[in-house]
């Protein structure tokens, strides 16, 4: 897929997952107002939607349908955007602001925020049974992305993670710690994410072991372009000020190996991710390999 | 089953549930140590594990193995724990003690219980697809169960009623708002264990229809017990003080109905309970009902 291509995809997919949330919300439940209202405010407030395009794109790449892969789409959506209201609590980050808007928790008090990230991640699980009850796919296929995303986004995944973030400190958390941290807060989920993809597209054993490694190469390299992005980033462009990890003396890829060496080992990883696609039968022009050209040539 | 069987079943089935806690928590995995201890912290903290006992009752009284009922029983325990975890939390109820012990957040911190409560939340899910995975319970049933977990849990269902219940106030909560705080807050995951108990025995559709009905009248009638034990039980047995729903001015069944007529409620309800199961072939003597006549019985 083109560069220009591959920007309208992303659009596309963007406004279709847009449009998704009030059917996959339950707005005309009854449901308290208040708490329908917290679960929007976070899920509306944009951002990049990777992880909801990274379901759509290994679905079509492997010729899936894409309205079968949206409830799951808009699942890991709901679980990424529970994180972050969770992350931002005063207990937690303490963050007042996201993506230049009041933190949930600034506009709805902190118990509400609680209770809207508990709700998103439960109902999470309600949308990606939507795939099998709306859509026809199989009951084991959709019970496997259920197994998937609890232990992706739970324990040993993504809580895990930010729990190793957490205790990490400055002069105690080394490379082999750094990485269980880059591999579970964040490329639990992004695995997760090309796995339901191919799931809901019926892949076999040997396309979702290539998409877990791919994920888990790409995961790692995003996370490390981020680092790279937060010291020689454009403000404008990334729309927060640069340089925060040095001020919160926060350990990073070049933290811990210098910028240089920090590039080479993401752009190692993207070649290699894209290796184990290519390797796997995906052919060079897939959508998948435009989204990991994409994240590593960004500079937001 | 007789009062005296029925004792020896519920510290059978407690004893059977925390055997099991070391099997379905991700102990021996790559987890950090703090999360796993204050997860388990909570989940040991005892209870009635009224939630865990009715899934094992409805499962063995329809004729289907405990073995394939306890990772679901398992489940609902931990969603229980982490709304427990979550309540207590400073934002919400702000409580320094349950059950005579520490709550979460005074032993390991406001950060640490809110990622134990999102792990035990997101594991729930996990453990409910081990019935699946471990003891052949068909995924069409388990997809059922993880949908009712999430739907029962979510903003639907416990979400939604904690939700109600936070923003009820003394003068404005009536009747009809209470019934919605109760059904959702307390009744959801009573009738989530009763439906999954029944779907992992292989319950037809009149027999699901049943529990809930069953569920639904005996999580009221257990709901309106609690709050007239806050008035007239017994504080050594209770193992907390009495009265504390009067001086706080919770709007309670009694608060709105008074006392003679809220005994009346709840053993009309718990008559309905048992004609119901009845109805549906159940037998006079069967787990349930024991359990049913035991909660209405209860001094604490």
């Amino acid at each position: 897929m083109s560069p220009s291509e591959l920007t309208g995809y992303i659009g596309e997919m963007a406004r279709t997952l847009d449009e998704a949330w009030s059917r996959l919300l339950p707005e005309t439940w009854q449901v308290p107002q208040t708490l329908v209202e917290a679960m929007t405010y976070s899920l509306q407030a944009g951002g990049k939607r990777l992880r909801p395009l990274l379901v759509v794109a290994a679905c079509e790449d492997l010729g899936g349908s894409r309205e079968a892969a949206l409830p799951v789409a808009a699942a890991v959506e709901m679980v990424h955007t529970y994180s972050l209201i969770h992350d931002d609590l005063p207990a937690m980050d303490n963050d007042d602001y996201r993506r230049g808007r009041l933190t949930n928790h600034k506009v709805f008090g902190e118990a509400m925020a609680i209770l809207a990230g508990d709700g998103l991640l439960t109902h999470a699980f309600y949308s990606v049974v939507q795939a099998a009850r709306r859509h026809g796919v199989p009951a084991e296929s959709v019970l496997s992305i259920v197994e998937d995303l609890s232990a992706m986004a739970g324990p040993r995944g993504m809580v895990g993670g930010q729990v190793a973030d957490m205790e990490g400190e400055q002069g105690e958390t080394d490379l082999e710690r750094l990485r269980y941290i880059h591999l579970h807060k964040t490329g639990d989920l992004i695995v997760f994410s090309l796995l339901a993809g191919g799931r809901v597209a019926g892949a076999d054993e040997e396309k979702l072991a290539a998409l877990r490694r791919f994920g888990t190469a790409l995961g790692l390299a995003f996370q490390i372009q981020d680092d790279i992005l937060d010291i020689v980033g454009d403000e404008s462009k990334l729309g927060k000020p640069v340089g925060s990890d040095i001020q919160q003396q926060k350990v990073t890829y070049p933290y811990l190996l210098g910028l240089e060496e920090s590039r080479r080992e993401a752009a190692r990883l993207t070649a290699e991710a894209r290796d184990t696609l290519l390797d796997a039968g995906f052919s060079a022009d897939c959508r998948l390999l435009g989204i990991a050209d994409y994240l590593m040539n960004r500079d937001h």
